[in-house]
């Protein structure tokens, strides 16, 4: 794949990936008469699917990772080119912002917002740094025998750790700075951002460590 | 396959796919108490699973389109014959219809409705055309490397693209003209059904675009 | 495959399929604080579920076909050795029975129960009809080209189904027969019994004729 | 493989299936509004999820057990080399402690803690019986023809056997001990879990026997 590709690639599918976010967020808390829980599973569910189609569609191109911390770790790794790197992560970060624009468009949003929703607590950042291990140990890990599932494998893990985090498993510095920018069921208050930050920079470095020979 | 094969698939799909639709519609909300959010979590499975299902089945014959937008796109990239493609058309618009009677037959309801569900407001156009650019996008990438998880990718596409746009995803004229005919859940008014049809020839004509060389 | 081994394959994959299918029921409606919808959906995903574990793990032994109409039909398809017509049928028709009594044991019920849930009016009928179409449609078709997922068609085409037909497709009249012994969520009163055997001996008819030349 | 990676495999996963059972089981609750079916929906499909990403990720390196009945029953079946047999289970029992401790640590709450949740009855030992059965015919027997989807089979009978028993189906020693630690959702008093454990061995007793020759 000629590089011009690949950055295409991370930028729509970062775009794709933060409006099935914040977007099914926004759906679900608007219909779901004040059940969290039931706008979270719609959440989940259609977070889960959209990562799942994503990585089947974009991840022959690119790799798919539409996430800075699996770029970084990937090109620790050797699975990624230095001189990608750079590229891949300002593609993420800008696709992402894109993605929580357009999902403010499709649903009649004011573009521009700020969230004010915190997520503070050492707990939500402990969270952020177990899921972000669990995801890059999904990456290091579950293609290893039956490679057609990874793209599967990456979406459940998605989907559940939305559910086993206290933090929602946000385990994305571009999907956390994205969702500063949306006063929705999704948003995250900037004040709270840092702290999620450090924490998935904190399980990337354990990940990266751990699979640093693989398999485990 | 024979033409005359490829046709009876098109109808059945198209037939069965608004059968799930909008059964599946009228079935969730005669049961959800008025809980929005459960009756489309309960539409979007049952028309993801569904469309799983007949991609599956008839994939293999037709294409399985059950879609114009898909046809005239699969037709634009030479991949169907300009000569399937008004065959395929008709049997689109016609299988929807039949399957929305069918809903209304199984559930008891007069047969010929016509929906006062207005879904207006641009938002819900530019949703159309996102939403069938990344339908488009889907078909066009996702089986790929891994052609036997098509299937899944498009259902799992609609099942998260339900939740993602404030349209609920369309995508699909035929669909969306056989849906003016049922004043139930998945209904929308005659004079709504324009804008959509718009957002969805928007959609496909950046999408025939965007991969008129595939891939990405 | 000895006959023996068949013959329990279809009886133990009957009563667990009925296990998930009253046992889902009986747990979805006792914590869904009357919201229907919801309790469907936990029943149907749960059906969904076992169903692709039982395909999964009995296909390669008996074909799993847990119903009379698959069976009936595999045999005049000659897939089915019609000296084991009879056989598999009574397995299914006793396993079927006895999961029942395995859901009732389970959640602490008499074993011995009569529903008193009618479930009547030709539009119930003529969803069975059309359930049973699509399941044999579904068992003719969607393993041609890639067989490893038929045991996951199938099962989302019944996960689909329940909430496209308004009698929940049974699609299968040993689940019927058994349904009248459970006096809970997915039970049937003996007296809607016959209108759902008639509908489900119909659509077997026109798939059986349908498909009597695979594929379509 | 070497036996240390096996055993640390055998940790891990014990650790996050842990985390991901007890973890969604407080988010579930917190969030359901008293909708106990919701919260189950969400608690069930996460630990199906999790447990499919698991099985994929560590079952080429040590077969993905997570479950002491399990460990036991392949090293009857001469499929785990007996030396490794005592290492599995101690990593299973500490990892799955470890396991509730993280999830307490995520969501900020007391670290040790003792159920205070009855779960009595013949019945639901009885269903810790059919539901380890049913676990270890579908290990059995489920990977036979298409192992690629082995995984995707066991995490699919975990998440129906949530619904279809009245223990939501533990199946499993190591699990049941570490949720006596956990006075939240899915915690299990000490007191109860004497009859799930002797459930659970009746149940693999059986399976050991009927599929000593497998298959069926």
């Amino acid at each position: 794949m000629k590089r011009q590709q690949k950055i295409w690639a991370e930028f729509l599918g970062s775009a794709f990936l933060l409006l099935a976010v914040v977007g099914s967020g926004i759906m679900g808390e608007s219909l779901a008469q004040g059940n969290a829980a039931v706008a979270l599973l719609a959440n989940s569910l259609a977070t889960g699917a959209a990562l799942f189609v994503l990585i089947q569609a974009l991840g022959s191109i690119s790799g798919a990772h539409f996430n800075p911390v699996v770029s970084v770790a990937e090109a620790l790794w050797k699975r990624l080119s230095p001189k990608d790197l750079p590229l891949y992560v300002a593609a993420q970060f800008l696709g992402a912002l894109v993605g929580v624009l357009a999902a403010h468009l499709l649903f009649h949003q004011p573009l521009l917002q700020v969230s004010a929703h915190a997520r503070s607590g050492v707990s939500q950042g402990i969270s952020e740094g177990v899921a972000t291990f669990g995801l890059l140990a999904t990456i290091a890990l579950a293609g290893k025998k039956h490679p057609e599932f990874a793209p599967m494998a990456v979406a459940a893990y998605i989907t559940g750790a939305y559910w086993f985090t206290s933090s929602t498993s946000f385990a994305n510095p571009a999907v956390t700075v994205a969702r500063m920018f949306t006063d929705t069921f999704t948003g995250i208050a900037p004040s709270s951002a840092p702290l999620f930050v450090l924490g998935q920079l904190g399980g990337m470095a354990v990940a990266v460590w751990a699979f640093r020979k693989r398999p485990l």
